[in-house]
């Protein structure tokens, strides 16, 4: 069983990345279904569960804490619990057995035991904030610097919940086995020459 | 014209690797090839020069010194001269208008306007000072400690200077094309991967 997973900066393109990886390969392709899975799986709503797992409220709270579960409040408990729902669903998705791209996550720390092709994918503040403002339509009408600053307050919580996860640093590329930076790509292009570097490695 | 740039942690395999990678691309690889033209041209022996430019006191004066040449003791000023040459010497390759893949000097720096791709290979330490060991026939005595500490030492020493060259941050995944990871390869494996990966990139 083969697993890619990519971890990747916002607005970098890393789930375009993933999905047409997936086509090529004829691989199963996993990332808002997870979300999908978890609502099922607890009867929330999809967006409640999506918002839960993006709120860094969580993050701040003392290590010991949020081993314990003691001393959280409602919301935080909350979050925990879709943490380990989350979990279980990427174990669960491993299990099936089938070839598969995960996008997000912490897949990669979560499955290290399946030892899976890990990707991290980056790209230059200013193709992040081109490619924002092409997929939202020009950026719903937010300002270069709105969204630059969204850009680094996402990655902050992806990088503060990596360490949570993992202990291993976000972003760091002794942390995943292929680093690819898409500023100077179109991503079209570079998923043939991503899959085929990810089947060498599979193959080796 | 395609040139393919390698910087490298030390230990991480990324001279082999560019040399392969020149082998399958059929194109033409500069690594000590650049200290023995510097050599040649200074009328210096090719140990000195190498020593010359590894040595690290010039790194530790303030900017201004180092760009005006003024306050420098006579072994900072030939370092410096070092680097001027070995700068003239990179642009003499990229001049030559021939495909090739340099290792190492910032030469992805030196040429950015020419657009070299260029890759960062990286590897977990104990990968890196296996590498060493066997390279060196059990690391010529050297124990796992003091091993590390030179490598530690000298990517020290490679980011300081990337940092006067360009601004750029070493081993910043942001600053190359490509980063990757040699700590589950074998780098015959990997060759033909980053070979095909190159490809793809010139031919986009």
């Amino acid at each position: 069983m083969n697993i890619i997973t990519i971890s990747r900066e916002f607005g970098s393109g890393g789930r375009e990345l993933g999905k047409r990886i997936a086509d090529l390969l004829e691989y199963d392709y996993y990332d808002r279904e997870i979300i999908t899975a978890i609502a099922k799986q607890k009867g929330l709503d999809e967006g409640y569960v999506e918002k839960a797992l993006e709120n860094r409220t969580w993050q701040t709270m003392p290590l010991t804490y949020r081993q314990s579960f003691a001393g959280m409040n409602r919301m935080q408990s909350t979050q925990m619990n879709l943490l380990v729902a989350q979990k279980q669903v990427i174990e669960g998705i491993a299990k099936a057995g089938r070839d598969c791209v995960i996008v997000g996550r912490n897949a990669d720390a979560l499955l290290a035991d399946r030892k899976p092709f890990s990707i991290f994918v980056c790209a230059g503040m200013d193709a992040k904030i081109r490619r924002c403002m092409e997929r939202a339509g020009n950026g719903e009408g937010l300002s270069r610097r709105e969204i630059e600053n969204n850009i680094r307050s996402i990655d902050r919580s992806r990088a503060k919940t990596r360490e949570m996860i993992s202990g291993g640093k976000w972003g760091d590329c002794g942390t995943y086995h292929l680093t690819i930076n898409t500023t100077d790509w179109n991503i079209r292009e570079l998923a043939p020459a991503v899959a085929e570097f990810a089947s060498r490695w599979f193959g080796r």
